[in-house]
């Protein structure tokens, strides 16, 4: 077979290792050819490509990045690539193309298959949100660094007396920040899934000092927003890319709780360390599997569809599902601390 | 209610968590009142223990080891136990006992169960094998013990033109050799559910050589054992505690590589580093988890069953279940990489 | 001896393991008293304080922030008890006072000793400017925090062809932004001892496009300021803790590379977490060299000193030397990099 | 100029950093050519070389092991380049040699330089045993990993009321175990420089079990020796590379301390995981700085010299000082901690 591979949307740990793994699956073991898109789905688009061997990948299992680059989606382009979908891959000679990518990159793989393109998507998102998967790569890492920040903060903020907010990925789903939140020991995190109450974070915090424990820690996700009256807050201005260019949530909050509470309280916004460098184990070992099965569902002519993490095992599940609907944290998890405002 | 909580058995990165979780949950949460049993079974049976209350648990989410300390079980005394188990829970006043550990605790645990003692299990093993659950707390910590332990060893290995052999933990089943192996990208791996070929082991540094890759790493579990014929190997002495004092496997098939192969082959056994010191974040929120669901069975009754994760869910599985078999390394998970030998 | 020892200001990896390093040598070897004030120079000044025992050090060793808590100075009142230094000294049986922190603390404890209290200090910041020493503990801890992040970003920063800029701690000196810098490998530093050049940054920026290398990382101190004309530059509105509450340096300098070279160019503010946490094995091993030689110099009755590192060695030198000036970034540092712009 | 670098002798986190320095300083800053001789002195006698400009050395600042790969030299055949060293540097068109290694490297560089080839050593153990320069790099890679371990058996050595004994490297010097041991907080340190007593270990962890600290961590030179009659001790078989290979002092020291005390004692031998992966921030800075040095020493014609770090700076010594003796831990360092035996 030649099978075509391509990492698309925001930076994620682990994509080395997807890239890894199929080569080592495909060219190895199964005599494949592998050749890796530059740049995303523009790479594709452009006929940019390389071929992949086994000293391609070779030391990259736990170098973040990706090799192949990566870039944001041009809508139309790719539309026009569907619509000349058979000519497309009769020009590659393509018998697969593995896509691996965030919520953008698998909605654009479901047009690629219904256009005809035989496609096996992989699914990455360090936000966690991808409906059809138990877990995606990326999300351990990046819960993992806001862990270790969280640890860092405390015996600061206990030292000084202060209130720490740490803002953290996510701006859908809570995910980063339940999970972070809890490993970390926060005493208030604030997920863009339920509006958060600032009074009630005052109280806990007010009576934590009471109790003489004189600090707080409060993890929020960047999508997190107070509840309507809960305190001031106007969206800031949108840049070119959606994002909310205005000061962000943390900075915020830290400032509102600072000024309520009069002591001090200081924003930490962990921004892009959360996406990049070495993956942990447990996304080194997902994202190699995922790689795995990948190659091996191509094999199997198991096309539209995409991998997933299922308890412990990896299945295929439709691209359709995949993108239906976004995963977020639902009310038991959020439950199970009290820590949820 | 009253719930008493114990740790027995070998350590293991979580169980602080677990213990702090029962208590945020007990105390602050449901008004319980918590005893913490110290030294596992032992204090139990001696009525060595003291109230756990938030204080008690302030900071030692992060921490290894079990501040209610730990110790092996003598059955004779457990058995002793059980024949007035009433009694004994009446002197105690004990609505709930939830101890945490491994095999042997939760068999233990089901004893006491079928006692009348009104228990809820949470099971503890940095090994993974217990059925009834996809994965134990303290399994994800040792993972990236080693990982990082075969990261560091590649590129001295790469640099020396060396063949490295590390040790992991795994008596009974290859949990951490396999994710190690796979998330360090370790050419070999041997885990006790397959015994090893050392000549296809050989064939494949050899032609690691010839290709110009003058290094390997294997990753071998210490339950793993050659293949009849494959090496000479007799068992080692076995000391008090049933350990084999001899030269363990790693030394043995580094010794056999070298004479072998006429390359410099090193052990490394990573030995109780594995056991210890701060959990990573997966570890700390699914201990966390566990300690939050238990206290919640006790509250519903739900005795005789111990915590698991199914998936992404935290359910309640019998006792009996648990221990009935030991969960090992299935054929398709070592399908998944060619490097189990 | 009654010896009384006391942390202030900022938080500073290693705080710690001077107070269970003092504690060892004075109360386990010398059998001397040792008693601990709270919150910093307050706590001495209201007389709270709190017999320090082995058991109240133990396991601190490994922990970030300060089991006494800090604070920051009042200089009015600072002065109050230096006029009546000698009744001070003697209603707390003080023998030996020893204040660990940073310039201001050193400042305090010189007017203290002048006063005649006799004060062993011992010097403390992140920063690492403090002249009399050649290295300060909780240093290496911040720029190995920093490293960490730029070793994250730059991956991150490479698989999607962008700028990140990094701010560093160091309002004064530009040590960590130099350290961190150099060890990370960044494109770009900016230190405050030398205004940097935006224009001679984005000629590096595409040269480095223009080679292929699509990415760039900066490191810039938060203290670090344009060349006057480089960059449109105002000074932010100044808090009431001398603040500067405006936009920071990095955030500016990332608006205006992506507005200058039309490439995507995003900040990241590292902020507290340099300051807390576990310090690393080099910040312990000095941390606690300093604590044994400031129990061993008040036992010497060498007050009016302080514990620095000169070489291998730790010496004491006078207290008004290490706050005569400020230790600085010298040129000859500068040069052995071609990255200081 | 046309300069050579090569890297000898034993793995060493930073050596990767070293040959990207002098590449970038000599290639980049100064329009030298670099060539880097493949696997240290056999490279150089060989003429197995490769040119290494700035993409050859691209993102191995943070990398492990040396890209130019390494061997043990012999020493015939070095005298035999010596003996023609003229027309042998002439052939390669060397105008300078920088080779970086430990004590038999710079041993062999002194008599290349001797016999007219211009020399530029680096020095390089991890051992931290080179008496001409105040630390060499890998050393704090080597502490830090060590340091950690022993922070991670502390934890599992309290659980379960254990004596956990670490062995580390360290042949000759007991830098490392000083190091680790006062980083770690372990409670006995054994270095080479002093025959350590077990009888007095034995006291000191029963002193430590009887005040209720029911664990103890010892760390353990692999070149220390129990002092005379201190506990039965004969060499092990020396194998052809002279090291011992019967059982190491750690096991040894672990029964004996089971035996004596009655109570559990593990061994944990670090090997070379010490020796591998990431350097530290601090050992990158070094290496960095001794290549920038190396470079410019080379420009000024400073030959049979190699860079030293002495206090802050940099500096240049004769090589033969740097062999004349090793550097030994003082009795002044050992004096700073109780903890030496």
């Amino acid at each position: 077979m030649r099978i075509g591979v391509l990492t698309a949307g925001g930076d994620c740990p682990g994509l080395n290792a997807v890239i890894r793994s199929v080569v080592h699956r495909a060219v190895v073991d199964r005599r494949d050819q592998v050749i890796g898109f530059e740049d995303g789905f523009k790479g594709l688009l452009e006929g940019r490509y390389r071929p992949l061997d086994i000293n391609e990948v070779s030391g990259i299992l736990a170098r973040g990045g990706t090799i192949l680059g990566s870039s944001r989606l041009e809508r139309s382009r790719l539309r026009e690539a569907c619509d000349n979908a058979e000519q497309f891959r009769r020009k590659l000679s393509l018998d697969a193309l593995i896509p691996i990518g965030g919520e953008g990159t698998l909605t654009a793989a479901r047009m690629l298959a219904d256009a005809g393109i035989p496609v096996v998507g992989v699914p990455k998102t360090i936000d966690n949100d991808i409906s059809a998967t138990d877990r995606t790569f990326g999300f351990d890492t990046a819960v993992g660094v806001a862990t270790e920040a969280i640890d860092r903060l405390k015996t600061t903020a206990e030292s000084h007396q202060r209130v720490m907010v740490v803002e953290v990925m996510g701006r859908h789903a809570g995910w980063i920040a339940l999970e972070a939140g809890m490993a970390g020991g926060a005493h208030g995190i604030c997920v863009p899934e339920r509006p958060f109450e600032v009074d009630a974070m005052c109280k806990m915090i007010e009576d934590r000092f009471e109790r003489g424990k004189k600090f707080a820690v409060i993890c929020v996700a960047e999508g997190a927003r107070p509840a309507e009256g809960s305190m001031p807050y106007e969206r800031g201005e949108i840049d070119p890319y959606g994002h909310e260019r205005f000061t962000g949530i943390g900075t915020r909050l830290a400032a509102e709780l600072e000024q309520r509470l009069g002591k001090e309280a200081r924003p930490v916004i962990l921004g892009h360390i959360q996406r990049g460098g070495t993956p942990t184990a447990y996304d080194r070992v997902l994202a190699t599997r995922f790689g795995w099965h990948a190659v091996e569902a191509a094999h199997r002519g198991e096309f539209g569809m995409m991998t997933s993490l299922r308890g412990t095992d990896i299945v295929m599940t439709p691209l359709a599902d995949a993108t239906a609907e976004l995963k977020r944290v639902p009310q038991n998890r959020m439950d199970e601390t009290e820590a949820v405002f």
